[in-house]
């Protein structure tokens, strides 16, 4: 069962060929998840080969133009190729006017599918659940109203063994109390749930952290997730610019991982005034060893038992 | 004195990784322009070392999406730059509510600079002049209201040979004279004005025709331009098609270049149906054979002698 994150952009406010705009395609077991969309968003779902016409739901932080630009192409690309599926959208809620006020580009009525925004709520709640998993939003701190993302998967029942049923005859009943991870009695024996099942992994989770500036009280939101993604915009050297204008240094996100005890830090959303982005991570791995600098097309994946695999795009990395 | 127009964008409707969408940059003597300006402009613009901060004018030839999202990120990023100098945007009139009603992203006040909108007319007219070009829009024959432009160079007044300036001891009158074209007396010989002058070669020109059904009563606006850009979204064999959503195809676009008598021709804004791009110019070639298929980063320079220079952006071309 996958559970993948692409990284479409990891560019700060100004985009580059070689750094896009923010934006991070997440797949799930059969479901794809788009966070964020920067200009030029589009062009890095089909370079990255990801299933785009299958996105159902996306994600947008914060309304700044680096964050869902993209918006505008994508939705006029869908369009054009004739897409009929729904399309919804959970983001701040000015987007709706923005999108399709009575001056917009957009007429709701001229588009031959059904764009849905879905405004987010101050307060941390889950904004999106299938059987597999579930979504929340809670807010960030950053000079306009912004949001972070979990995608937390839902613990899998346990799988009674196949063998187990034969021989012990178990019945319809018997089999669901099992999948509850109860024990059952059969005449006057009792048969402890873990003799008769094979118990799933723990659930896995991904949170997604920009823009933010030092923020403590995300820490109890994101404690343990698999990974996390925070912004560092900045080196620690120009802590106080960072301060200023509401970002992250590689420091402070790194002390965030730390504190909320997670498997591994994705950080990204680089400024374009430092030329040598290896120490972000430097400055980052001393606070936080696991942590990984993302570049556009990188591949995260985190396998059941929790342990993840990178792959860079140019790399002989395996398809998933 | 440069004449050099730039492709940033390629493609048709959908953008690519390799092809982005349609935006030329042009450079004329020491002035820099920006024919539409498709999502992702502003990273074409810097991946291509375009002087880009000096841009003060850009003319949006109609508002379908892949000709203009791209301004939205043009604009916040200049912001984020602090630009402080005007920027003009040649557009539809419609542009103006789209990016700056009540409802819209931007917010004027907010901006560092002055963003104008000069909204086209429906008449063919000159819309900008300096000192040494003029630059006129024309109706195109699109499904929207959509706009052709023509950068004319200014002929350049002649220069008046130095040593006559000494040898006949010239007077400011005389040289004024001589500028102009006249012949001068001096006591009673008169001297023809070539023989006191040089020459500037005539004026070069440049069309951009994009995106349009064929439309013969272009012709005459663009008779004998050095170089035409004419949209060829489509192959004949898909004549029906172009006939139905208002497009050419590349043998249109070449019988056009064949009327008008143009230097030579570039044809772009390929559909993303065809896989083999050649045909295009194959295609066009046996109408006008002085046909030139665009990809992203091409450099076209037009000398005074009126001869051009392909450069694509990869080739060991020599800077201009």
């Amino acid at each position: 069962m996958n559970f993948i994150v692409r990284i479409l952009g990891s560019s700060g406010a100004f985009p580059t060929y070689k750094r896009f705009s923010t934006a991070h395609f997440i797949s799930i077991y059969d479901k794809h998840f788009l966070v964020d969309c920067g200009e030029g968003t589009q062009i890095q779902l089909s370079r990255f080969n990801t299933k785009f016409g299958k996105l159902e739901n996306i994600f947008i932080s914060h309304l700044h133009g680096d964050h869902f630009f993209g918006l505008l192409g994508l939705i006029s690309s869908y369009n054009l190729a004739k897409r009929e599926a729904e399309l919804n959208i959970y983001a701040p809620k000015e987007l709706e006017n923005i999108l399709f006020s009575e001056n917009s580009f957009f007429r709701r009525k001229e588009l031959n599918y059904k764009v849905n925004i879905i405004p987010l709520s101050p307060k941390h709640s889950v904004i999106y659940e299938n059987k597999n998993l579930q979504i929340e939003a809670f807010q960030l701190a950053h000079n306009i109203d912004t949001w972070g993302f979990i995608f937390r998967e839902k613990q899998r029942p346990p799988n009674v063994i196949k063998e187990k049923i034969a021989e012990l005859n178990l019945s319809i009943e018997q089999i669901k109390k099992l999948k509850q991870g109860k024990d059952i009695k059969i005449g006057d024996k009792t048969y402890k749930n873990e003799t008769l099942t094979i118990h799933h992994n723990s659930p896995r989770s991904y949170a997604f952290c920009s823009d933010t500036a030092y923020y403590e009280k995300i820490v109890p939101i994101i404690r343990n997730v698999d990974l996390l993604y925070h912004e560092a915009t900045f080196l620690e050297k120009d802590y106080t610019e960072a301060v200023k204008v509401k970002h992250s240094t590689a420091k402070q996100a790194a002390t965030i991982a730390k504190k909320a005890n997670v498997g591994n830090l994705l950080i990204g959303h680089f400024s374009n005034r430092y030329r040598n982005l290896n120490n972000f991570e430097i400055e980052a791995k001393e606070v936080f060893p696991k942590t990984i600098a993302v570049n556009d097309g990188m591949k995260i994946e985190i396998f059941p038992d929790h342990k993840i695999e990178v792959n860079e795009h140019n790399s002989n990395s395996t398809v998933v």
